[in-house]
């Protein structure tokens, strides 16, 4: 039975929300095991304290002690906290053949230094890119890859986040010849920079259903599947979406309040409307950025994840997991 | 008399809309007058048709009778069309002492060109940078600069874009001592690129009043008035907040159409609120991107550009140009 190691101690609601959100993905799919790491006494605990219809056969905590705080420097924080629920949790990883993907939602930096210094890339990739996965604006999703890991890239590293994109989309979105864009200033193919036209020249060199040069407008468009970046402009995007959504609600929010009767009302009819916009805009929902280009799954959920945005995750590791 | 001169021949509702909007800015405000490049005979016809309360004291033609279309390379258009409303309306911008701005509709790219090939630069300005003001939710505005004009950058690029943002929130919002941040992928000091990191310190070394990295969440929260960027990922930032903007609203338009009779009741009541937001994003509606760095304004108001943008950004090139 495939197994996802949840690390216990990686959040802002560590650790009641990631153990309630580990039971509940427990309780909604079938064919998988959990293994919590953590310190194995409060776990134990906690657990029996949550619930009384465990299943036993299929949650295992590893005793992990040391808990990475987001203030420790990443490099330093994974080479000194070995007994860190990430560290032993990412070390298992390596070991054990049933264990096929790592869940976090500790600080980015440490769980990406981690990631990177302990698990093996897959053959021929240069280097593993951070994979959100955005709900766009006709009822589907996008992958962005890379939103962070990789500031400065090379050209292979874009086509490597290509390849790894499309590879994700197919087989976690079901698209069987995902639309791959480079992200860009305009959407001729001179556009950008040495980086991108480099890029450019190795994506459409491949099989890949690459449509080229995309501007960020179109992220959410729907017309793409997969868009391919840099870590920093891709990091800039995404947190560019993120910012404008919330200065929307929060638009919205204020002029509801100052809007008089007339405008609570209609708050109040078009509430069902507002809150399903929410949910399709809360891409933590959907579970994690993917660490993409390792040889086992890596899962980063947002720091601030409850227990639905980890059950989310861990489906989502199975999912990437399953056998085709 | 300060004049300020338009491209009637530039952008997609050229020239009806820009000659609508030039005599609409002259009916707002006193004190400076417009000169209109661009075929004569036509502008002479269209003006005669559209007013008959032109103030003839306060407005020219200038005759431009080539018009760069949309699908000439920029470079190429402003070397070969030199009777173009643009290329003649920066000439004209060089020589005539009371012309102190020039604004266009007309294609990003030919504009920007013209400009960096035919408008001298400021004294220790590397390079001009684009600069749209944004709307922020906090009711203020903040400037992005640079969002297009140089894809790829050095530090004291970077450096520049800090002082001429600053400058122009000085001038343009009259905020005293702008807050600038410098678009990164985190607010740590040690986040960014090669780039920003050297940008970052030569930043820190000025007087400017220097609040660190930003990130782009941050871009719309209002407490930045200078966003300073790469060209191409300020592109980027821009392009992700107008996307998000858009897929929002779509989202909103999608949940009333499906949402039956007690969502339309809903719109309607909430509609003067979400009439509001849609006004307060609609950045376009403040004016234009400044070009900023050059002797003299330069000014690149959207393509789409109706009337009403076209009278905000000669009312901005105006009040860029107002004595201190």
């Amino acid at each position: 039975m495939m197994k996802v190691i949840v690390d216990a101690y990686g959040g802002d609601n560590a650790p009641k929300e990631i153990v309630i959100g580990a039971l509940k993905a427990l309780s909604e799919r079938e064919g998988f095991s959990i293994i919590l790491t953590g310190d194995k006494g409060k776990l134990t605990a906690l657990i029996d304290e949550l619930s009384d219809q465990v299943p036993e056969d299929r949650l295992e905590i590893f005793d992990a002690p040391d808990v990475i705080t987001c203030d420790m420097p990443p490099v330093e924080a994974v080479r000194k906290m070995r007994n860190s629920s990430l560290v032993k949790g990412l070390n298992l990883l390596n070991t054990d053949p049933d264990a096929k993907a790592f869940v976090s939602a500790g600080s980015t930096g440490a769980v990406l230094t981690a990631a990177t210094l302990l698990v093996k890339r897959k053959p021929g990739i240069v280097r593993a890119g951070l994979a959100p996965v955005l709900p766009t604006v006709k009822g589907g999703r996008v992958i962005l890859i890379d939103c962070g890991a990789n500031s400065e890239c090379k050209p292979e590293m874009l086509l490597n986040f290509a390849e790894l994109g499309a590879d994700m989309a197919k087989k976690y979105l079901g698209i069987p010849e995902p639309k791959i864009g480079l992200l860009s200033n305009g959407t001729e193919d001179t556009k950008g920079t040495d980086l991108t036209r480099e890029a450019f020249k190795l994506i459409k060199g491949t099989e890949l259903n690459f449509v080229g040069n995309i501007e960020a407008r179109e992220i959410l468009s729907g017309d793409i599947d997969v868009v391919v970046s840099d870590g920093f402009s891709g990091n800039i995007a995404l947190k560019a979406c993120e910012g404008t959504a919330l200065a929307f609600m929060t638009l919205l929010k204020d002029g509801i309040m100052g809007g008089g009767i007339r405008a609570k009302i209609g708050y109040l009819l078009l509430k069902p409307v507002l809150k399903q916009i929410k949910k399709t805009m809360d891409y933590n929902a959907y579970g994690g950025a993917v660490f993409a280009g390792l040889e086992k799954t890596v899962i980063k959920a947002h720091g601030s994840s409850k227990a639905k945005s980890i059950a989310a995750a861990v489906l989502q590791a199975v999912d990437l997991n399953a056998e085709g």
